[in-house]
């Protein structure tokens, strides 16, 4: 079964867009029509909440996703429980979707940027699900051909015919990010032909394995490989039998445990693994990196073993660019329930008037939620972005072109800081939602407390942030150490092209004295570029200082992160966020509506930025001159300005990126802004809301204290 | 059961200060002594932990603290269930441990703010038990005395008894913080000598009621009182029986339900209610500030009936001041699980070397912790202050001493800007503490996934944080229209003193060009007030302005909050944070150890707020001067020094407020730091962990899809 390949030339499913794509009105609801307190917003928009739709996502893309919900919908399997599950029934039901899901086909592998907006649509629902199929029936087949030799077939047919689980065991309890000092042992046995596994203790327990708590019958297991001279080649990852699929008991040899209850994404049985003397045959070995000879000699292609797992380790990545877009959905669920409950909600009106106001209405409600729109648009423009250019050279890859060392080191760096900045500010971003919900925010089944958990470990996996976004940084000053200009051949994709510049954008003074200048995106894009220039010289010359000083590169790295290379990591990321939003503006036509509204929340979205993380360092570099404009005031203004302004637009703008109420599921945030006809039947409908409580003895306190103690 | 009055003279458990505090054990456990990879770092602190943590909190508060959890260590009640429990069996053992804890009296009224330390140590368990017993046998009793009259004598001793249990109805599911706006209405009926209870409509159920849900039998209900004229006066307040104490079963003309799960909190059974023409005795109205007469009407001495009110709500005051000491908690267990972490996690190391490095010694991991642990710190010390001046305060009351408007109305500003600040900080801290401990982080057993939803509702509860902080803003805007001078006697506890000297502060200019000085705590208080002179002078006019224009008072006040009212509100609470923190070391001996530290932790925490938050006002407002030093690089400068300088005293600075590790209960953050040994041994305790799932037929996927679909 190998999906990638054998689809990638059969389209489907695009029939619809010979229609109109207005019809489709599962994507396309008659909004206008809902009766209710949104009502008045959505006829008072500047806007075509529609187009906006085909703007931010392709009708292609729509249609995927829709695909995927409407499907859900109507199969009993999709429809949630008013109470929470326990882990294990959270665990069996993930399972099961998966699998309902995966069944269903409905990939599309000729546009593999749209392939991700069907795993888009999966999480959004549910993100447990999605590791329990794209793990054991993408990525472990994926591997085991992209690293394992023709010995393994028949395992790669097993897995086709759906036979067996596969996982991926990286991660020991005892070490994370620092790949080259896990402790797992693979001892070769020139006798039996075999590798001899072993744990040397709990802390080298292979851990945070994805299915393999309950589920998976193989593991992908990277383990230290010594030969039997007592040897040791590095790293190496191997295939191991680690369950009988028959009935699904572990094999002697091995512990398998489920690591238990996590934060959330209960669906996922994560599990760990220790290995006791544990014997695999010698073709398990994924041997591409590196083989064992007939002699019992370890041979490979590669000098440096570091290298030789970043070749294994890249069939691994394309998770942070999937976290992007995963990020970015959490935060328009977020912000579209907010929006909405914030338009709905009324609370205080002028003095001596029973008039009662939306809480939309105020200022510093405003302030807390609309910047957040603002990025939830922003971080879809850029998701979009790295998704295509990833899925673009994934796809050349796969057809056998050769993909320059340039782009590889390019989308590696991005990706690095895209991670995080998406990470982050959709972490901030639910929080504030979340309070600006209020007590009814807090609740359950407003959605918001599983957003938030849900996102969380979107800061940890595929690379912890604060050690990922190294990378990006490391990335710029190497090329940096080599002049400016090195820049100019260094980001075919474009996202560092303008440090070629670096030392003009250097010499320029914020030169705006007047708020709609400064509020220009092209202006604020400027901004940005002198930020990142001024940065990765800051903190190029912090690494000069330190290295003259004589510390070692280990402690030069270290002490020039805070302040500096972390600071510099985060602008780059967010620079080209802003970059691709402007990019996207760009192609609008130059007098629609869309164009205009888009115009104001990249502005809004990058002025509150600047102001709120950058000020200080335009100040203190001197480009703000003395005695020039007052910018921090310049961008207040200008930003309160867009508050009013979108305001009414920001029904319309969510409502464009909104998936539909069935996966939003928070009576918060229904479309028709109901809020408390939804949440009264959502309690009403919850089991034990009327009942008396089991225990309802123990309520008379007196009675309770002297039966019992 | 009158607790407050009854034990006012009767102080006990002191005896122990007698004895040398640190023969107790308990209290002072040879950390020393503990094999680990946390000695070094004992090792190498600068001062003694034990000193500390007399600093932080007096001897009788610890003592008070460790009865509470050395009772509840001892107790079958108190072991926490390593699985999570369904909502209802949250719900009932809350209620078991409450009424133990209740029981156990361990109260000591002779000091209402050591008082207040017993409800710390029972939060810091688990805080849904906290409001399971002190809103039925504090707060409600003490209502009942404040606002009744003599008539429901029967019902105070009913709850003296622990016959009933009782609850406050105020919010209803439409309105919030617009208090006035409330919908139920309680109609006197002068033939039944009754008031007849109606909600109109599910927006109008009484929701939020902590203890409603499932066990309380009497309210506090909060409605519009009509007389049978059918005027409006206004909302008061009745007692309301509404569950039958014999068989828990609501009464008819009631509907009583759950509002189900919550993001966090599951021991309280939050309840709504409405009402079917629900007939009360007259009595049962809460009389002191309104009452009816024979004749039918209404009569008070309080003409304006939002002031009436006013004196109902003082009642319920005080929840803010324990919301700043127990978020503090929270703050308190989340940074000393992520230190402990970070001095036990080992990550990388010098290139071609073996060693690895605790992740504590990594400047990025440094600049993520140590700011947070200052502001622990400072957060304890701020929250110990209020605390004080409140409950002297209620002391004084209690005692018959008439309390100044000034005095009371700073309380409220103060409390209305310093819950936020602590709830917003605590929030922040225990998020970057969850992402700094990596995916070991993210399990549950790890607990800052529950220190963050246990935090989440102090930024809502007790006053809306965005809707609260306004209160302080109003007041120092409403004394500011006096002119500066009239903060001479506006303040009595200081906390807004200095600004009778704003217009002197404002003619300062930044003039510290030397790190040393720019970090010394006296010159960022300095700062400080600097910043809350210019910000209320901003707001000032950013006031006078709209009101020139023409603007209603109404748009006025809500045009002038984003970047003016706002930020005053909270710069006030944070300033205030400084300097209740300074104003602690400035008691401590000039050359002690201690002293220094703190020193260093103060500068830190202010340090970095300023540099973070302030730096764009600071510039804006020519406070630094044009070709003036470089502030930004100054703080930073010190700030990076200050991390290397607090590094090896991170570890016995979370010893000196950490609550012990059967309180504490994460793996992660053990006294000893053995997080390998804690994290095994609690996952091979886990029940299910080794165990073959019950569907394990469903995990064969092939076979799962065949035989179901």
């Amino acid at each position: 079964m190998n999906r990638e390949f054998d689809n990638l030339n059969t389209p489907k499913s695009l029939q619809f867009l010979n229609d109109s794509i207005f019809s489709r009105k599962d994507i396309f609801p008659d909004l206008h029509l809902l009766d209710g307190p949104l009502k008045p917003y959505r006829f008072s928009s500047s806007f075509d909440w529609r187009k906006m739709k085909l703007i931010v996502d392709s009708a292609a893309a729509w249609d995927a996703k829709f695909r995927v919900w409407n499907f859900m919908e109507g199969h009993k399997l999709f429809q949630k429980s008013h109470q929470t599950l326990s882990i294990d029934e959270q665990r069996r039901i993930a399972n099961q979707r998966a699998l309902v899901i995966f069944n269903e086909n409905f990939y599309d592998f000729d546009d593999l940027a749209l392939d991700s907006k069907v795993n888009s649509a999966v999480s959004s629902f549910e993100p447990s699900m999605l590791g329990k199929y794209k793990i054991p029936f993408d990525m472990f087949p994926f591997v085991l051909r992209f690293l394992g030799s023709d010995r393994i077939d028949h395992l790669i047919q097993a897995v086709d015919e759906m036979k067996i689980i596969g996982c991926f065991a990286l991660t020991e309890i005892g070490h994370g990010s620092n790949t080259q000092s896990m402790k797992t042992t693979a001892t070769y046995e020139q006798s039996s032909k075999s590798f001899v596994l072993n744990t040397p203790n709990f802390e080298a327990a292979k851990c945070w394995v994805g299915g393999l708590g309950k589920t998976a019958t193989h593991a992908v297991v990277y383990a230290q490989l010594y030969t039997p001279d007592g040897q040791c080649h590095g790293l190496n990852s191997f295939v191991v039998p680690v369950r009988d699929p028959k009935n699904m008991l572990v094999y002697p040899g091995i512990i398998i445990g489920d690591l238990g209850e996590k934060v959330s994404l209960n669906g996922i049985d994560n599990g760990f693994m220790m290995f006791n003397n544990y014997k695999i045959p010698k073709d398990y070995l994924l041997s591409k990196t590196g083989d064992v000879n007939e002699a019992g000699n370890f041979v490979t292609q590669f000098k440096d073993p570091k290298k030789r797992m970043g070749v294994s380790f890249a069939a691994l990545s394309g998770g942070r660019v999937g976290i992007c877009e995963i990020a970015t959905n959490y935060g328009v669920m977020a912000i579209t329930i907010a929006i909405r409950y914030a338009a709905s909600r009324k609370h205080f009106g002028p003095e001596n008037s029973d008039v009662e106001y939306p809480v939309l209405e105020y200022q510093s409600q405003q302030y807390r939620l609309i910047p957040h729109l603002a990025t939830v648009y922003a971080l879809k423009f850029f998701s979009n972005w790295i998704g295509r250019e990833y899925f673009d050279m994934m796809k050349k890859t796969f057809e056998g072109e050769k993909i320059s060392p340039e782009t590889g080191m390019e989308i590696h760096a991005i990706s690095s800081s895209g991670k995080p900045v998406c990470g982050w500010m959709v972490r901030d971003l639910i929080q504030d939602c979340r309070e600006a919900c209020g007590g009814h925010g807090y609740l359950k089944c407003a959605q918001l407390g599983d957003l938030r958990n849900n996102n969380d470990p979107n800061t940890t996996y595929e690379g912890e942030n604060n050690v990922l976004i190294q990378q990006a940084s490391n990335f710029l000053l190497a090329v940096r150490s080599k002049g400016w200009i090195a820049f100019e051949n260094a980001s075919p994709l474009g996202t560092a092209a303008f440090l070629k510049d670096g030392d003009k954008i250097l010499s320029m003074k914020w030169n705006w004295t007047k708020v709609g200048c400064a509020m220009k995106p092209e202006y604020l894009l400027t901004t940005f570029n002198w930020i990142c220039s001024y940065m990765l010289e800051k903190t190029f010359n912090r690494v000069k200082i330190l290295q003259q000083s004589g510390q070692s590169s280990f402690d030069v790295r270290n002490n020039s992160q805070t302040f500096h290379a972390n600071t510099l990591a985060v602008a780059y990321g967010q620079r080209q966020v802003v970059a691709a939003f402007l990019e996207e503006i760009h192609k609008l036509s130059p007098d629609s509506a869309e164009r205009e509204v888009l115009t104001k929340l990249l502005s809004l979205f990058a002025a509150n930025l600047i102001s709120t993380k950058y000020i200080g360092v335009l100040y203190e570099s001197g480009f703000i001159a003395s005695n020039g404009p007052n910018v921090n005031d310049l961008l207040q203004t200008g930003i309160l300005a867009l508050l009013t302004d979108l305001k009414n637009d920001a029904v319309s703008l969510v409502d464009s990126i909104a998936p539909p109420d069935f996966i939003l599921n928070s009576p918060l945030g229904m479309s028709d802004g109901n809020v408390y006809k939804h949440l009264e039947s959502y309690i009403y409908q919850t089991p034990d809301t009327f009942t008396r409580a089991s225990w309802w003895k123990e309520c008379v306190y007196k009675d309770f204290l002297t039966s019992k103690l």
